[in-house]
């Protein structure tokens, strides 16, 4: 089956950047401008958990794996280069469900310059698993890494957010060349990407840079897709609270100086809109800023892996 | 639990090769020496194909998930140096189970010099997956291609082959030094581990060359392990067929010019057999050469990852 599919990847793949070695041996050889830095990350998708293959196309499926994981590349603003595509296939049908993978998964590689290298394709009686491999380089500023945070610093982010279950979970765009635009104009001091919700990455990227943190509840980005979602859940919820805790945003959360968050806000240098929600803080911990003044403390809310002992 | 899981991690990773940014981060940076090229091969391995949980303790299934990886390294002649750990775990259980697979994971790892620069933790109600990145630079005569075999070059294997399944398809030693000391001292034409059985990844070798491939049936080393298993079947099947066709061996089969393979099998120079096993040839496909020197087409077996369409 791996042969076959490599057979019906080979002409596809004759548009890509050329790669040292690429597919069809034990490991694929990748070249990397000087100084010779790679840049690494993988995501692994579920069936059932990031997905349902009995919902969504293979296209989309496929499109998504690329695009957390060069949502985590813009994380570190930095530029990808190549993946490694590992599929665990079901037994029945796997070879035009990997093939439906790639056709979701090539247009974004391309888009984003991104080479498939290699990967494994495997076979079994469980259900449909993809684990995507991203090699990259850091930009000229280096990575952009989550624990450089200080107090006082401003905390900023790229877009709207909430309610991507309604679509933006699958259809977000990776904020690549955000990320690389603003690492080269700007000087930023911490960023990572929004995936399991604004409070709890935003209480991660704190407490990985010794700080607390305030966040403005008034000034927080509420997507049109948070509000609708609020309202078909009918539960109560609010949009802020979507917005909060939804996750899958797949929008930056960034750190600047005031000095440099402020030639960021009156530039708006990017195709979405850049905004201010609070700042960094001594201590630890998350405070809301309620629209009327008042403090509170605020419990990261969330995606998180749940497992019981 | 993935947060706890890196609790646990860190002070394991305390004795590692430093990394430019390790685990913690959205991605991970390495540092290659020059000229910058990079090695990276995946492999996926999935409970109830590559091992039973229910059989295989969590120790010897991290071992493996990192052996093989290190023997597609050894198939390049590569020196492996990071590597980035995917995993999808049971919902119950899930910390306990990650932490006996990182612990068999770790003194492998240790003893290859091979960081771990960081990975994916996930939990699902299916069964345990594992996805491994490795990292690693090609050897200063670059990386050990499979399609550089010529009609005449010598077929050399490491080792003896067969009977895996009685305990060496987790506990083999992959052939990391053995192929760095071979690049190093001789210049071998082609090079990939077997992992599917001898004879499959003969035939795909010589494909990749371009060329035929005459195996001489009586030089195959068969191991103890492939004669155990054949009398344990009591199919029928021969020591020799197991040898064949077992797959999971990760022994190294090479290809050398005759002079060459001449000189490697006099010096002698791993701490494991070498073995001449015949020839490469003009045409295609496998040819078997029986003891008393009769030819007959040879049919390639050994594992296939299996799919219905």
């Amino acid at each position: 089956m791996e042969a076959e599919l490599i057979a019906w990847l080979r002409p596809r793949l004759a548009d890509q950047h050329p790669l040292a070695l690429g597919i069809g041996d034990d490991a694929a050889l990748v070249q990397l401008p000087p100084p010779g830095q790679c840049l690494l990350t993988v995501d692994m998708l579920t069936d059932g958990v990031d997905f349902r293959l009995a919902e969504a196309s293979p296209q989309r499926i496929g499109r998504k794996a690329l695009a957390v994981n060069l949502s985590d590349m813009a994380a570190m603003a930095g530029s990808p280069l190549a993946a490694l595509v590992g599929l665990v296939l079901p037994r029945t049908g796997g070879l035009a469900l990997a093939q439906g993978l790639y056709e979701g998964l090539l247009p974004l590689a391309a888009d984003y310059g991104v080479s498939i290298a290699g990967g494994d394709t495997n076979t079994w009686d469980g259900p449909l698993v993809l684990s995507i491999t991203l090699v990259g380089t850091p930009g000229p500023h280096g990575p952009l890494r989550r624990d450089g945070a200080r107090p006082g610093d401003r905390i900023l982010v790229t877009g709207d957010l909430g309610g991507s279950l309604l679509g933006r979970h699958f259809d977000f765009e990776p904020r690549v060349r955000e990320a690389l635009c603003l690492a080269e104009r700007y000087q930023l001091r911490a960023g990572m990407d929004i995936s399991d919700g604004l409070s709890l990455d935003l209480s991660r990227m704190a407490a990985a840079s010794g700080c607390g943190a305030r966040l403005a509840l008034a000034r927080v980005p509420i997507s049109p897709a948070a509000e609708r979602w609020a309202r078909h859940l009918a539960d109560g919820s609010t949009p802020l609270e979507h917005a909060l805790a939804d996750g899958e945003d797949f929008e930056l959360l960034l750190a600047a100086s005031p000095a440099e968050a402020a030639r960021m806000l009156a530039d708006q240098p990017l195709g979405v809109p850049l905004s201010e929600i609070g700042e960094f803080t001594d201590g630890a911990g998350l405070t809301a800023v309620e629209p009327n003044g008042t403090l509170r403390v605020l419990e990261p809310r969330g995606y998180q892996h749940t497992s019981s002992p």
